[in-house]
């Protein structure tokens, strides 16, 4: 057994070292694993896993809205990108340059898309004539890479898988409502499937996309009470449209500019499971995001039929959810903390006297709950807790983050706050950016967003007194 | 009208020039779009969505035979690249170059990945260290970057979309039977899932992968005699566990080197189906890889009751197809045409006769075939066609690629041939690597494989009349 890994080491504890219990838990878990390129992640069969049933249930959410995926090249010729002024301000100082193919120098260099709006913008100047062409609406699936000087796996990575819906409109009022369908997708997916719940916002000028015209978010609390930006969906206008040219003819016989949205989750989703539902026995996983839901340990698998019945209840359970058996040689003991450290949601032992009587032993993760159900009832027992852990995962983080949000009245209680709860700060807000700026400088806390849902929790900005504009929801961020 | 796109532009006859032929149908079929990036190609709503099957129903079979998936980073370190000699020696000519991140220089460049087994291999030696971690079958679906001087969509281009499975197995006969596992995973899948025949062989020395000690591979005929490689299975030995150090403990306490495999298929299988299947229409896509299996067009859909049947029928039949209705205001005829340069399987005509007669028109993309259906057997005789043209395309591939195989005794015969006929030719080989250059100098042609099942059409080598050792089948290739 020596070189045997050892999962069963503790992690360390949430309340002692956040940052270390996290990256305890994504290396325990074999959700990824360091590469020899830097900041760029291996993201291993069991984290990719996680990405592929993300991946499923969205892509099945873009195609019922009426999108289309497509793929664009990886590179973008600097030229490119450096048409829309703001969009190749916020980028180009942290894109990785192509500057030799094979062993010739290029003669313009290329970069490696860090956000394709470029592209897409290109491809729609060619394919774009008509308001019959209209609209269009596009999806892609790929990596993207932010030379970003700190990383972290799956919350800030130079290489990272994502999403990019790129679509156009023929007015301002279409992009708008597309802008608002998607934020409402992401929404209702982090809540339902995540279990994570989110708040819906604009974000200020200052926090918006390069080249947007608007940018709407959803955010998450994590479990130290640092704010997610979970994901983001960009009204552009016609900004882009007039920089690349991409105009239709209307039904009026008149040349008019298109209007564009884009929007993006990416795979620090999963860095959002693992903060908003995990413990120190390590990831806890909903079951509709777990690769594995239901777990089957053989007690005293020595002993006859003990195997057998394992297998047999697999075979059946396989029809109502993913379900594994762990024949594995080793402790029972070892194995639970094993798939509890994967967060695996549901745990079923069966050992020979559990076969004398007829039934099974079940486990929640998430408290460890025991359940002893007849073996007759799990088909219908089973998909039922399934149900109920997932809303209870969604249940306790919403009651995290309602104890978590506070409110400030003025910068000294913000200050205060935030450094001794950590959490979502609410607090009213100018609309100075002079104001936004001070705030950041004073605490490291930035406006996550002006919530859809307004609450008047004051009448002066916190900052500079003057009369408040908006409620904003600020908080210190991943 | 005037800005209206023309599908029904005649494309170039495949006959009178196959290269625009293939030209006009990516275009025409709304496949791929040309970019901005030299040698890198966009791939339309209509392409991605014939990649997403043939992506789905391999994931599947890989996912069934054991794998899973994983992501690694896109980049590789330069020294990393060079850690196994031949393998840097084949790839390095053809790699981009990452040398700026931001305004800052690289203190070590790194290409854009042209294939990941160093990425894999520098994994595999920290996850690797028992014989209880073997063996570990992984595959990633990303794309790669090789830098091509000529390229064309689907079949060469800079960056191209890909699965490249990578394997470790304790034993060298695990390695080898792993890779002939997987070649005839993508043998079958090409033979069933897309209708084209494939034969399956050994690569030459001169022809194998850069690192491997044995390259297996699935070639393909097209319409015009030209050879495709379609899939290749490389058995790596344990060469690169040397030069990576991947060693693990064995059973008997011993430190031994692992034994690798990897194999890949691309995006060059979209031009592959184009190539076996198209015709002067456009594309004809078989049934299982059609995005759209069954096309419905009203006729007289202004008469009141056609357009609702359609969309009748359209509910029904979505059960047992993928199935769309084209009710746009465009002419019949001009649907006929626009459905058959996109490789529609199958058409559907309903107009108001038809509907009075309780029957349907039926049209087979492949050759015109009119079959007339009552509406009451749809569910039955649907599905039965689908499968009846799916063999079909099948059997006339196979045809086809039997009347252009040919057999020669020695170079003059095997220079006449390709040229007078073009197709694949038998001809026995001494096994020398001179004979097979000067084959490839003469004629252009190369050895596309030493087939599994061997032939004798000979006894001595067509090259230097020397005692032949192996049956080659040789082409002119893509």
């Amino acid at each position: 057994m020596a070189k045997e890994k050892k999962f069963v080491e503790a992690i360390t504890s949430m309340e002692e070292d956040f940052a270390q219990w996290y990256t305890d838990i994504i290396k325990k878990a074999d959700l990824v694993d360091y590469s020899s390129v830097r900041g760029c992640m291996i993201i291993r069969p069991y984290g990719y896993a996680i990405w592929e049933l993300i991946q499923k249930e969205l892509d099945r959410r873009f195609k019922e809205t009426g999108h289309e995926n497509v793929y664009m090249p990886m590179f973008i010729p600097e030229s490119l990108l450096q048409k829309e002024k703001d969009h190749v301000e916020g980028f180009a100082p942290e894109v990785a340059w192509v500057t030799h193919g094979g062993s010739e120098p290029l003669t313009e260099r290329l970069c490696v898309r860090p956000t394709s709006e470029t592209l897409f913008c290109d491809h729609y100047k060619n394919i774009i004539q008509s308001y019959r062409d209209l609209p269009k609406l596009y999806n892609q699936w790929c990596s993207v890479v932010r030379w970003e000087k700190t990383t972290r796996p799956f919350l800030r990575t130079v290489e990272f898988l994502w999403q990019e819906g790129h679509t156009v409109h023929a007015t301002a009022e279409e992009a708008e409502e597309e802008t608002l369908r998607m934020l409402n997708v992401y929404a209702s997916f982090c809540e339902d499937f995540l279990a994570i719940p989110v708040i819906k916002g604009k974000k200020t000028e200052k926090e918006k996309f390069a080249g947007a015209k608007a940018t709407y978010t959803i955010e998450s609390l994590m479990h130290d009470g640092k704010a997610l930006q979970s994901g983001t969906s960009h009204n552009f206008g016609d900004g882009f449209a007039r920089a690349f040219g991409i105009q239709y003819l209307d039904r009026d016989n008149q040349l008019k500019y298109a209007h564009q949205t884009s929007w993006g989750v990416t795979t620090r989703l999963i860095g959002a499971l693992i903060m908003v539902h995990g413990d120190d026995s390590g990831l806890v996983l909903p079951p509709k995001v777990a690769p594995v839901q239901l777990i089957i340990i053989p007690v005293q698998q020595h002993v006859e039929g003990v195997l057998d019945k394992a297998y047999e209840l697999k075979e059946r359970l396989s029809k109502v959810c993913r379900v594994k058996v762990d024949d594995s040689d080793k402790m029972p003991g070892w194995k639970f903390s094993e798939h509890e450290m994967r967060g695996v949601p549901l745990r079923l032992e069966v050992g020979p006297k559990d076969i004398e009587k007829n039934q099974v032993v079940l486990v929640k993760r998430e408290n460890r709950e025991k359940i002893f159900v007849s073996m007759d009832e799990l088909e219908t027992v089973i998909p039922k807790l399934m149900d109920e852990i997932q809303q209870s995962l969604y249940n306790k983080a919403l009651r995290l983050r309602e104890e978590r949000t506070f409110i400030a009245k003025d910068l000294d209680e913000f200050e205060r706050i935030i450094n001794e709860k950590q959490g979502f700060i609410k607090a009213m807000w100018c609309g100075d950016q002079a104001c936004e700026d001070k705030v950041k400088e004073r605490t490291a806390a930035t406006a996550r967003c002006i919530p859809f849902e307004q609450e008047k929790v004051g009448d002066k900005c916190l900052c500079c007194g003057e009369e408040a504009r908006h409620m904003v929801i600020w908080g210190r961020a991943y």
